[in-house]
Formats: structure tokens, sequence, C-alpha cells
């Protein structure tokens, strides 16, 4: 289960400690150009040691493109990629070898598997979404084109909540500071408090809010192809995720129905929009023309940098030092993992529509 | 996209105003006993007209299984079933030929596939999901013989909130009044709440909690198959829902690592567990042997009884009046659609968990 | 696994003694007008009864569909259908109950699923074709709008080889006869030599050739969606297949690359074709817009109307007695099979193609 | 579509002359130790330049393994390979820029995405099977826990066919001689033959004869899923195959029911097997016990070390001159890349069937 789409996919292969990452992109279309620079610039959105409030581990993360693409555009076939992994400590997991950290995958892959790859967590880490980034990024190339932008920001950072509707915002400033928060004043207080639980050997968790404009009328599918349920799957199946919402989401279940309804209204050449967007621009899993809007909760990450008391594979209690280089607060990185997912869902469901009517 | 489901699978069919609704399951393990009364009993908790709270269309649902039964038991070959519509008042819908109701699918189905079946709301109606309950019910008498439960109920509805802890409620108390709460101080408020919106003409949204229990370690696959994701997809296609989450959810974004973490003990026969449920039994996207716990928000319906102004095909404004037989909350009739498309997911991934190890 | 086709998928279900077959067309694109005799029609070709070289099994295979048009046309919405079963004649298996038939699926099935519905052979049955031919009616009803027709016919029967090209032939003469092949006087061969192996209770093997003209160039996937090999999947999932082949097929085995090649040229208007037709219209996997032909093998039914040796459950050896009613040929039956899956295969390629450039 | 299987699925990527091909093989079980030196092995058989009837073209095809493996074992996480391309020579392609080989995928390729790697075939090439053998060689290992073998061999080169059973020779033999024919005599005929063909500048055909042994009985599904299907389905995707049989295939047709009815008889212990296997170890798609038996036709190679007539992309007649390194006849490197698709599709199948039962 490491592909994603139905018609563009993505498979993904590649642990932390390994020799690298990488991935195969299927059925993009063919004939779109491709900047590659714009593919290692968002790889490098997501890369650790970008700042202070992210891990201090190193990697370049720079992607190898192997195939499908010919003279600068994509030819239809499969795009090969790696990345090698650099810069790995492979002994700073030696004590977790027969350790089962709580809240995390190693008691889970050890039952599933009967074995597993202690160093860095293996196909648990989330270094794995790197791979998913190359993929959305050749994913959103081809959205541009059709003029559908997506993009996320930091909304939350524990009880820190940026209470402003994306509208009144500039998003471009979300990534002039180091939490990817759309307003200055509230990224500060954000990158003090993630640096407060850093500097306490602590984690704190975080919402991402995302934006997809510009989707035409009549994307999705009808029950089991739902636009809500494909982007739901996606971001759920990003490390650290808790919770999914689009439109409304947990704060319409207070409301009534005549408060929600989002009114139809005629432009002056006929086209019809809404005058309110509590359905998040999807209605009947089918987007509806505005912007498709939507939320994800990250947990705070289960890597500490304090002591920990657990069990070992044989049951026998057992304390785990805090060590390596991890992050305290996921969502800064998260931010280029949530639109790369979108990217994908979107542009796979835009293709599929191809196929809606004769 | 009317399937779900990869070696278990649940294929549906059917309008709310045409002949029948039905579906194929396929990838039903041979030899289990069917009680085909107990399927009978989840479409009954889910069939309209059973009490105030949901609205007064009666229809029998009465399931008709096709095939993939012999003497009692399943064969392995894809079970087939309709239920015939009945009772529908198509003319309740002849007003609403050329309009798009706010926040229906109405508008979306039309630009997508350039007409529309305008009675009941086609295959965006609910009705849809008495085909999953069939589904569902399968998966549940399969699980039922590995000691997997399912269980939901209603733990909000509007502003009022079920605060207490499953663990310390008896959730069969649920089945014992119209709202599906299983505290009956609470159920009680509920109703009268619904009861007083409904008179207004209005609709209230909520939520329902579900708990698997039984499920043991090992279930789910990493990356694209986590079992959060796939409960995620499998909710979020049902109509009306707006969010999901498990575990902890939205509220663990608030908290810190240290306090979230589920610490791992071992009991007297070396069995692992943990000593709290933050993570709602999925960790690393597969099950813990936890219990499963998870949310799902729906909104309120968008069907109103009193007047609603909107626009036609042709963008022309017009109102359309309060009309037909509708549910003032989907709350308590969603909880056997929650239940179903829960024992399809993990009644699918325990099926897939076998091909794990060699 | 009772579901075929990526975007255009038909799931099937149904024994031969249940109460129905039916299935589940999804992806049907939206706005096509549907000719429901013309379904009814194509089932009619495929039933039992039709002539002394079938089946004496009389069933009259109506079809009625539950969902998917409206107003005569298709919805973009799934098509749900059944066929109730008539005239079984369970009694007749009951000295089966135990035995497993030589080349029969009585003792896979027992192995694999441990129990077995031994009336009719329950999945096994070639009577789940009638399913897939509504399917290919559906599909076909499509491909016409924009030109493409498919053409199967009886081509050889025992060892009598029908060993003309195609071109020179009116192919709508097969069905003029009761075998099905377009020559006349070879069809009168083919008749009396079925005639004359259901005489002395025995059956005989057949090829049926397929034509699908209109085709236009660019259709089919490389590598896993060639359409021979999507054409091969499909063909040889019907019952009593053995072989198939594309184009010179095996018999292009012993030529030389120079006698093969087909040539392009170009026509006034610029238009290439080919000269020749040996790739059978598919090159690289892809449609180049020539007829594409294809031939399936099918082996003599393995139901005789004689004594036959075998063993029952136990390992005791037995003799099963000949009886029922069974079709000495498939051959004839299986020309509308052909047809509709390829139908089936051609139109899903077609809408996945459409994804293929930006 | 560049992925195959259900559970065990194989997606490939890459061009001849590309910087690398590669795939990705997911849904491998945990716990297989991986002898690397079989994958190499496998890829050194069907690698170019190991003798005078292959290409001349020199590339050492060296695999490296990126992930899945931990200290020699398989994890559960998907097996990320490339292997480099070597000795390209681009240039040899230049004079190819806008022509259409006949026979080739050069036009159907520009129909389809309106751009072409003119490079050696691009995905079209059958470079792309060295991925498909890397895969095989994982699944045979897998398999050969369970005692499950595969072996293919040369049965026919043009019109010289090895006209005897399997049953009776060492089919290790073939590995000793350069066309791959068990048969010693045979083989050196076969080899002459294509010596003589390729100094003609010209190419012929051939084909492979399969043999899968000690698959369990059970093994395989009903309608979609036939054996037969998957593997009619995976070999018609190889490069230049023509036709697919399995049993007694075409030649079945002549015969008479009560000639090929595999009679079954009990042995001592009460293990239930065939006198004959005419069904191929396949009846109802399913695996009885027997050796599963497949033959695959291929097509003489298209290109030709001679002139050939053809048209350029806008339709002008040209004459292409025979350049480049070639295979005079590919059914000698195939022979490793039949036994790979079919190690995959048994795999695959046998993994699936451990869901056919409670």
């Amino acid at each position: 289960m490491n592909t994603i789409g139905k018609i563009f996919t993505f498979t993904g292969f590649g642990e932390s400690h390994g020799a690298a990452i990488g991935g195969v992109i299927d059925g993009m279309p063919a004939g779109v150009e491709i900047d590659l620079e714009k593919v290692q610039h968002e790889l490098d959105r997501r890369k650790p040691g970008q700042s202070a409030v992210t891990t201090a581990r190193k990697e370049s993360d720079t992607v190898e493109i192997l195939s499908g693409l010919f003279e600068g555009r994509t030819t239809g076939s499969p795009i090969g990629f790696i990345i090698r992994n650099e810069n790995q400590h492979s002994n700073d997991y030696d004590h977790l070898k027969d350790a089962f950290r709580p809240s995390h995958a190693d008691f889970t892959y050890t039952a599933k598997y009967g074995l597993r790859d202690h160093r860095g967590g293996g196909r648990s880490s989330a270094r794995e979404t790197a791979t998913r980034v190359v993929a959305g990024a050749f994913a959103r190339q081809a959205l541009e084109q059709w003029g559908i932008t997506v993009r996320a920001y930091t909304s939350q950072v524990g009880p820190l909540v940026l209470d402003k509707d994306y509208g009144g915002m500039d998003l471009s400033v979300a990534e002039s500071n180091p939490v990817r928060c759309p307003d200055p004043e509230m990224a500060a207080e954000m990158e003090a408090l993630i640096l407060k639980v850093k500097s306490e050997g602590d984690t704190i968790g975080g919402v991402v809010d995302c934006v997809v404009s510009g989707v035409p009328v009549g994307i999705g599918d009808p029950v089991f192809g739902r636009l809500g349920a494909r982007l739901a799957e996606a971001m759920m199946s990003i490390n650290a995720t808790k919770g999914f919402e689009y439109g409304m989401g947990f704060r319409g279940v207070e409301l009534r129905g005549s408060e929600v309804l989002d009114r139809f209204v005629a432009g002056p050449d006929g086209e019809i929009s809404t005058l309110t967007n509590h359905s998040g621009g999807i209605q009947g899993g089918i987007s509806n023309g505005q912007d498709i809007t939507f939320r994800v909760a990250f947990k705070p990450v289960a890597t500490l940098m304090q002591d920990v008391c657990t069990v070992d594979r044989d049951g026998n209690e057992i304390v785990i030092k805090g060590r390596g280089r991890h992050d305290p607060c996921v969502v800064p990185r998260a931010v280029p993992v949530v639109e790369a997912m979108a990217a994908i869902v979107i542009l796979d469901a835009c293709l599929m529509n191809r196929a809606s009517r004769l």
C-alpha cells in the first residue's frame, strides 16, 4: 500500500537509513513543461535543518529524476526519481534496537512483520514524505497550467490559534517566517512557543490550513470518490496526523442549517457562484467552483528529548534517554507535504473527470 | 467510483427514486454463517420513519439477497442484493427540476454530468447508505467470529456535547433512545433540541463517536494504507460529513508530547498494552491492540422546511418552499452507517494483513 | 475478483441456481442514449435454447435495469441490473453433490473455499457471462456514438477451419445461422458436425474471431496497460477459453520480420495508415487506427452426455451418468460474450486515454 | 499503467536512453531471506551481449537495491531499485527522429502523447523488461520457500518446433545453450537458423513454453481473477508477444470433450490428482495442484538490418537504413522475462488466496 491515486498515481519507497528514498509518478499527462528548480524548491521547503524550530539534522535532499522527461517536458512515461540519504547517524538508534518507544510504530511494525529496521523508524519515518513532495511538485506544475493553485499554512501551534479568515491575509507571507504562518505577529508567538517547548525537551502539535483555488466546477465523484473522502485519505496518510475537516468542519456541528446554507447567486455573465463557502468548495463530493478549504491536525511528535519509560520486546521495563535530532513541532515542515498531497488528489480527480461525459 | 475496499470490496448502485438500490459484496471469506435477521436489523436501525426525530418517510427497506449464500453460509462468491424503493413521492421534487438547492449537489452534478435526475437527489441522496449497511452487516458477522465489535453512538447534537469517556458508559443504552446517545439524560436533551429545531423548520448537526474493540495488533498498512487514512476515507464518503478525527484528534493539537505518550506496559503473561490511549488504537497506521476510537462530524442537513432563496439553471433568482419529508438531524440514523463503514474497513484490513508475512 | 476495468468497470454476481444474476456497471459516461431493446437483443443472442446446437435449457434472460438511467439516458451514476433465474432444475445436480467432475471446477472450488454450491457449478457456470453481455451492450452503445464497432464470429469448430480473410466476407451473415459463421457453406458443415458430436454424447471446441473497427489511433497504454494484454485478460476470463492471439498471433512465429512489417503510407490528406495489418491494429500496446483483430480458443465443454469415471470428495471412484441440458459446443453462444468483453475493454481504454495529455 | 498485481505489485519506470531504469516492488511478504546474487543472476540471463544470437549491445545491468531489506531479509516495506543505463548510443537514433518505423510504437506513441523520446524507443523498448526480471527474482525467492518453481524454455524458433513433452526432458539443459532450448540437437538447429537469419539482416519469431510446479490446489480466483486470465495479461504485456495459450491451448480446439477430460484419481493417502493435464493445471480459473503449463508467441523483431520503406511524421516517404544493435530473435532473452512475470502472478495469487476463507 505504497501507492496513491487512480489515474495520476504515486508509488513511494525508502527508509530513512537505507541508501535512498524515491518513487514513481505514473499517469502524468504528456507535454507538461517541468521546471526542475521548482521541484527542488519544494523539497527545500520540507528539508530538515532549515531553522531553529526544526530538527538540526542536515540533508541536502537533492532529487535525481531518472525517466519520463524529454527535452524539458513530460512524455507520458512514468517518472522515476531518487533522493540519496545522507548524514545518517544510524548509531543514534542502537540503544532503541529492542525498545518499543511510546506512541511510535516500533511495537506495531514488529507485531505485523515479525522483524523491524530499528534505525530511524524505517518506513514509519517522516522522511518518506520527501518523496511525496516530489510527486506533488509535478502535479502542481500541471495544475498551474489550468490556473489551479494550492496554498497551505500553519494556523495553530499548541493553544495559539490564528483566528483570521484566509481571505483577509496575504498567504505568501507564510513563507517569510520559519513556522509558515501568514500573520507575522502570530508567527513570532508560535516560533517563541516552539523554542520554549524545545528547550524543555518536549514537543507540541498544531494545525495546517489549506486552500485550493481555481478548481473548476464538477471535479470529484459521488459516493466513494467524494473529493472530501479523497482529501481525507491523502491527509490522514501523512505521519502524525490525527484529524481532517473541510469547509466548516467540526465547528459546523453546532450550527443550524439555516445559518450555513451557501446561497447560490448568478453573476452578470450567468456564472453561478455561492455567497458564502461553508461547504468548503465541495457539494455532494464534487467541486462547486469556490475555494476548496480544509484543515489537518498534527499531534505533538512522539520523540522527546527527555527520559521516557517503556518496555522492550521482552516486556522488560526500560528508560529511553532523549537523544538524536528531531522536530519539536512538525507543522512548519508539514505545510509543503499537505500542499503536495492536495495537488496529487486534485490532479487525479481532474483527470478522472474527463471520463464523466461521452 | 462506487466501489470501496481492496480485498473485501463493496460496490453500490441506486437512486432514491429508481426501481431499487443495491450492491455487490465481493471478497467475503467463505464459510461464514450469516444470520439474515441481523442484516435486516441493521437496515431497520437506519430506515426512515423510526421516530419523531427522523424523517416521516416510510420505507420498509427489505433486503433481498440474490447470491453468494448456500445453506446459510457464505461461499466465497460475490453477494448481490437489492432493496426495492417504495413510497417514493417523485412529484415532491417537480418544483425542483431546474432549481439548484443551496448546499445540495444539484449544481455540481449538473455541471459534471450535463444532466441530472432531480427526483430525490439521485445518487447524492443518503438513501444510498442503506446499501452500505447491508455490506457492513456481512462484514460485522465475519468480524464477530474473531471477537471484533464495532459500536457507534451520538456524542453531540448542536451545542449539546456528551462529555463522558465511553469507558464509563454502557454503550448498548444508545439503542434504547431515538437519538442513539448512551447517556439517557443527555439523550433526552438532544431529542428535545432536535424536535425544537424541527418545529422551526430548521436542521442541526452533530457528531458520531465510534469504538472498535478486539482488533488484534498489526492490522493496517504503512504509508497510504494507514488505518486512520482508510477510516477517514470511508467516513468522509458518507453524506453530510465534514470532519474526521481519531484518538485525541484535534484536541491533541494543544497538548505537549509528554502529556500524550501512550506508555507501554507488560502484563503478567508478557502481553504488551498501553496505559492510556491517546493514539486511538493506531500507531504508525497500524493497530496496537487497544480500542480504535474515532469521531465523525455531520453538518446540519441542507434541506430546510422553510423558504430558501437560490437560482435555477438559467441563473434566475427563485424561492424554494420547504416541502417533502426530511431529517432535522442526520446523526441518529448515521450511527449504523458509521458502524457499517468501520466494519468494512476493518475486515478488509484484517484480510490484507494475512499477506504481510511469508 | 468479480470486477473488471479501471474507469469503466463491471462488477458481476450470481450463480446459475440462485435467485438472480446481475451486476453493476460503473463509470459509464453520462448522456448516452440507451436503447434497452438492443441490450435485451444481445442477451437473446447469448441465451440458452436458441437452436439445436445449443443447450435445450430455456431461460428468458430478461434484464431489469434498476438505476443509472433517466429519461432514456445514462446519468453517470452506476447502472445496477438483475436477471432472474428461471427453469432451474437443481435436482439435476443432486447426484453430483460430492462428485468432482473431471475438468470442472468442483475440485478446485472445494479446495479453495472449503465448501461448494454444487447446483449448476455455482459461480463457475457460464451463466455468469449473461451479465457481461449486459455490460457490453451498454459499452457498445457508447462506442457506436464514436463509430466504433465490434463484430465477432465463429471461425473454427473442431477441425473445420474458416480459412478466409474477414475482409472478403459480410460478417453480418454470421447472425443468420445457428453457429454464427459468416460463410454459409462452412456454417452448414459446422452445424452438422456439432449435431453429430451431440448425438454421440460428446462435445467439441472451436475458435471465435473478433474485429474491432473504428478505434482511433492512440488508445491503450504502454507496458502493463497494453491493449493486447487487456484484451487477453478479458478474453481468458471467459469460461472454457484456452488461448488468445491478436494480429498474426501464433502463425507469425514462423515468419521473418521482413515478411510481416506493416509498412506505413500516407493518404492524400496526410493521414497515415498501414498497407498490411499483421500487427492486428496494435503497436507498442496502442491502437494504430487499423482494425483490431484477435482470436479466442474455446475447449470442448467438459460436461458430456456419457458415463465418466472420477472420484468423490472422499477419494472413492465413482461413475457420473451424463444428465442435464448442456451445450455440445460453446462457440456459437460465446460470440456475443467475446463482443461484450471487447467492448468493455475498448471503452475503458478510450476513456483512460483522455488523461494522456494535459 | 506501469503497475501490475493486486497485493504483490510491481511498478516500473525508465527508458533505454535515460539515466536509469528501475522500479518498486510492493507487498513483498516480510521475513524472506534474499540472495542478491540470484537476483543479479536473473538479470545476467536477460542482459544483452550474451552470445552471437543476441544483440551485440553491452550493458552490465547491475541492480542497486535501495530499500526494503534489512540484514538480508525483506522487511515488508517496498523494495526500490535502479539499474543505471550504460553504453547508450543515442546518436544511433538521430536519423529516426521523425521516422515512423514500421511495426514499431513510434507512430502510436506520437499520436497518443503528442511527442516522443525517439532514442531507443523510449518506454516501448524491451529494455524495460529488465526491471520485471528483478521483481520476478524477488517473487521467485518467496515461491521457492513454498517449493514452487518456475521454468521456461524456447520451444520454437521460426518453423523449428521442439515436439517433445517437457516431462521427458531435463529443462535445466536449456541454460547450457544460447537459445535456451532443453534439447541440445534442436538447440543447435535453432541457433544455426537465428545466425542465418541475422546474416541476412532479418529477424525471426518463436515460442516460449513455461512450467510452474508445486502450486498448491486452490490458487486463483473465479471470473475476472482466473489464473489463466492473469497469466495471459502478464505475458501479453511483454514486448513482441502475439499470443498466449495454456494447457492444450489452440490445439485443444480440434478435440472432443471425451478426449481431453482430466480424470481424477485418488492416491493411497487420499490425495486427489489428475491422470492427464490437458487443463494445464487450472480448472475454473483455479490451480488444481498439477503443473501449470502455458506458451507465449513472440513475433519476429521489427528492427531489421536492411533498408525499410516508411513515412515520417509529415507523411513523406523515407527509407530507413538498418543500423544499431538489435536481437535477430527475442526468444532466448525472453525466457527469463516469461519466468519473472509468471512468478509475479503466482505469488500475488498465492497471497490473495489467504483471504478466501475466514
